[in-house]
C-alpha cells in the first residue's frame, strides 16, 4: 500500500504505528527520527524502524506516508522542519490528543501544503511510554478520530481511513472543535483529576503508608496519573478552556454529593450514587456508532 | 478447620468467602441467609451455600465461623438479630469498608459478647455485585485488614488471620481509626470522585455522545463508579469526616494544578504532573510490608 513510512517521534505511539503497518504488510520501509539520537538508534535496534534519520527532513524524504508522533506543543516546529518536502499525494498525520491547536499550527506553517495533513487522534495508549513498549497491536480495536480539513482531497482522507482500518482501528470523523470538547470531558479532565488526586494523597505525612494499603480500585482509578508528563503538560495547556469548563461541571457535581453527605441525607445520596453507577454500568467501550461519526 | 460457616448476606463478598473456604477444604457445611429469600435460594442453587436459612439467627445456629457481609449501615441490626447465639469460641467477622462505625455498633449491641467479633476488611471486590459473580479466587492475593479489639482473645485473632491466609490473602492489623483514615484517602475518596465525575459528564446535553468516544483511560478511571450504590451510600456516610477531609486536600491540589494551567505556566505544570506521574509509576499494589502492619 505504501512505499515508505516516515515516523517523527519514535516513542510508544509512533513506534506502534510502524510495527502495525509492517505486520499488516502495508509498508516496505520505515525511516524514523527522534529529537534524541539515542531514541532513534534504540528504535532501529529494536526493529521498529529500518533507517535512523539525522533530521526530521531526512526522515520525510522519499516517504508517501508520514506519522508525526510528538507532544502537541512540538507540532509547529515539526511542521516547519518538514514543510519543504510535503508534496501532493503525501499523507501526513499526527496522533495528538488535541486537534484545534494542531490544525491551527498546520495552517500557519504548512500554508497551501496543509492539504496533505489529515489530523488523527487514535484513542489508545498505555502508561508505559517509550519505543521499548511499542506494540503492533496497540491500535487494534481502538477508535481513531480524524478531523480533516475542508480542502483536503477526499481520496487522501479515505487513504487515512483505510490505513487505520487496516491495522484494526474503528475510524470516526469529527470537527476539531467537537473533538476537543468531547475529549476534554472523557479524557483530559480524568487525567487532570487523577494527577490532582495522586498529588493530594501522596503529599500528606501518612501518604506513603496510605498508598501501601491501596487495592484494585486505586490501581485502576490512578492508572492514567502515570502518563507521560510532557504529553499531558501540552494537552492540558492546549485545550485548557474546554478542560477548565469541564472541571467546573465536575466541581458542581462534587459539591452536590458532598452536600448530601454532610447533611447525612441517605436517600438523596443513594439516588445520586445510583444514577452514576447505572450510567457507568450501562457504558461500553467502542459501542457501535453511525459510520460517519457525529 | 471449621465445622460450619454461616454467611449473613449472600452477595459477592459473602458468596466468594463461602466458595473460597469450600475450595480450600476449610469448612464442611455452609448455611446462608440474605434479606431477600430469592437471593438465598439463588445462592443455594449455585452451590455457594448448602443450606438456605429463613433468618439470620437460624443461619448462625451451630456455626463456629460466621461472616457478616452486609452494607455497613445494616451491621447493627444484624448484630442484634444474632447476638443470642454468639458464644465463646465462635469467630464472627465482617467485611465492611469502614471499621470505626462497625466496631461501635458491635460494642453497643453485642456487649460482653463482642470478644467474638474480629472486624475485617478484605481489600477486594469487583463492580459486578451479587452472588452470581461470587468467585472462589476473589480474595486470593488481596490484603485483609483486621482491626481487633483489645479484649479479644489472641487465639481468636490468630484464627481469623489463619483463615484469610489460607485462602490466599495477606493479613495486616490496624486500629479502626488508622484504617478509616487510610481508606478514606485510598478508596473512599476515589469512589466519591468517580461518582461525581460520571455524574458531571453524563448530565450534560452532549454527554451521551461524549462517552461514546471514551477509551481505556475513561474505562479504568470510572470502573469504581459502577460500584454497588447501597454499599457506597453507607461507606460515604459512615466515614464522612475523614472522606470530606481528604476531599478538601484533593480540592487544594486541583486548585493548584488549575492555577498553573490558567496562567499558562508550562514549567510549573510539568513539574506538578511529573511528581504525580512519578509517584504513581513507583507504586505497586500489595508491596511487601512489615508483618505486623502499621
Amino acid at each position: 500500500m505504501f512505499k515508505q513510512l516516515g515516523v517523527l517521534g519514535c516513542g510508544l505511539m509512533g513506534g506502534s504505528f510502524a510495527l502495525a503497518l509492517k505486520r499488516a504488510g502495508l509498508v516496505k520501509k520505515v525511516v524514523g527520527y527522534s529529537k534524541s539520537p539515542s531514541t532513534t538508534e534504540r528504535a532501529k535496534k529494536l526493529g521498529v524502524i529500518d533507517v535512523a534519520a539525522d533530521s526530521a527532513l531526512q526522515a520525510v524524504a522519499g516517504c508517501d506516508i508520514v506519522l508525526m508522533a510528538v507532544p502537541v506543543a512540538a507540532s509547529e516546529a515539526m511542521f516547519s522542519a518538514i514543510r519543504h518536502l510535503i508534496e501532493p499525494g503525501l499523507l501526513l498525520m499526527d496522533v495528538g490528543s488535541t486537534k484545534r491547536d494542531v490544525v491551527a499550527a498546520a495552517r500557519r506553517t504548512l500554508k497551501e501544503r496543509v492539504d496533505s495533513f489529515v489530523p488523527a487522534h487514535p484513542v489508545a495508549g498505555k502508561e508505559l511510554a517509550g519505543v521499548g513498549n511499542a506494540d503492533a497491536a496497540l491500535y487494534s480495536g481502538c477508535q481513531v478520530i480524524l478531523t480533516p480539513l475542508a480542502q483536503t482531497p477526499i481520496e487522501l482522507v479515505q487513504k487515512a481511513t483505510d490505513v487505520w482500518s487496516a491495522i484494526g482501528a474503528q475510524v470516526l470523523r469529527m470537527t476539531p472543535e467537537n473533538h476537543d470538547a468531547a475529549f476534554a470531558a472523557v479524557s483530559h479532565l480524568p487525567h487532570l483529576l487523577a494527577f490532582a488526586y495522586v498529588s493530594a494523597v501522596t503529599n500528606q505525612t501518612a501518604g506513603r503508608d496510605f498508598v501501601g494499603l491501596a487495592g484494585p480500585g486505586f490501581r485502576d482509578f490512578t492508572r492514567i496519573a502515570a502518563s507521560d508528563p510532557l504529553v499531558w503538560r501540552d494537552v492540558l495547556l492546549a485545550n485548557r478552556d474546554e478542560i477548565l469548563r469541564q472541571s467546573q461541571r465536575f466541581r458542581h457535581a462534587l459539591d452536590a454529593i458532598e452536600h448530601v453527605i454532610r447533611g447525612g441525607n441517605a436517600e438523596a445520596l443513594e439516588d445520586l450514587v445510583r444514577k452514576a453507577s447505572d450510567a457507568r454500568a450501562g457504558w461500553q467501550m467502542n459501542a457501535p456508532k453511525p459510520a460517519s461519526g457525529r
